[in-house]
């Protein structure tokens, strides 16, 4: 199903479209249990928990919100950058900038 | 200052004390903060904001938990795995055997 | 400059394209000076060189392929991938789940 | 076996003594591996092969680096910071603030 994305700025009167538009419940529903996870290392400080097993539960979270991460470009990229492409190749080009310089800021390069 | 640490289950009758201990309060904070942040990151999504802000986001919790898991593992290492060594070769080397663990899961290797 | 790329094994017959075409040269002298820092981090081993040491000129060494790889994939998807998706959406889509199944290889999803 | 890791600097007259101390060869293999790994990705490029095959073979390059990085700290913690451990305090902890900082480097904290 084709939707047009574009940044609210560009044109406001147009309704928002995006690469996750029909998965947000699933991204809602994966950044809450995340939230939980946090809350649950947070108690497990508090709790003087043993070290280890602390850190093992924090990468669990960073695995997790690297997965919603991968997730979320992988829908902008098939819906946004590849529309755009179609739309004229200096678009996608432009569109494949920003993605690209997202993704040197998540692997920190 | 030397602080004993050990598993509770090796002796429940002796008071917890971790690598973070004295630290926990600082560490609470900076895990409160991670939960907010990811409380941003759903509210991002809920308001359709554009695909490439919202991983922006997710990138700064993902390197807020490796810092937190670092720090961790480091305390750990400073407090309960140099002190074991002091005790004796074996038991250093046994945190060690737990620490080298944790660390390759963190980083999945 | 437009040029169309395919794998070898579909049409063996035009001359192969790559993301890459143009800057092979470039990504050749990258590659032979990674070669040449791992020559240096074997020397340092022989050398019986100072353990923290080594392990920085191996980070250096990590970075720089993660480095190579990325450009790589960036040339791939704006050559490869977005002049699919002229062609056609099905096209596009087929090439962008190679591009998620290799960028989650990458980072160890 | 127990052997005194020391920098070459504070005393040249005493062999020198590493973590990785009779793990040479196999820490000299490993990496002649890698060399010829990197070798092998040039000789990709030349050839003109498909970029996420090409990706797909850097990414083995990284990962093998970051397992010789990962194994090289593990061993001069068990035998030089431990064993400075046992010396005194202060040198254990003098030792894990540079293990602290490889660490940071390589996980680009």
């Amino acid at each position: 199903e084709p939707h047009e994305c574009h940044r609210p700025a560009t044109d406001s009167s147009l309704p928002a479209a995006r690469g996750y538009t029909g998965r947000q419940h699933s991204y809602l529903n994966r950044l809450r249990r995340i939230e939980g996870q946090v809350r649950g290392v947070q108690k497990m400080v508090a709790d003087d928990r043993w070290c280890p097993d602390v850190v093992n539960q924090l990468a669990a979270v960073t695995r997790a919100t690297e997965e919603v991460a991968a997730a979320l470009l992988e829908d902008h990229v098939r819906h946004c950058v590849l529309e755009a492409a179609r739309d004229s190749s200096e678009a996608g080009q432009a569109r494949m900038d920003e993605v690209a310089a997202t993704i040197r800021q998540v692997i920190r390069l």
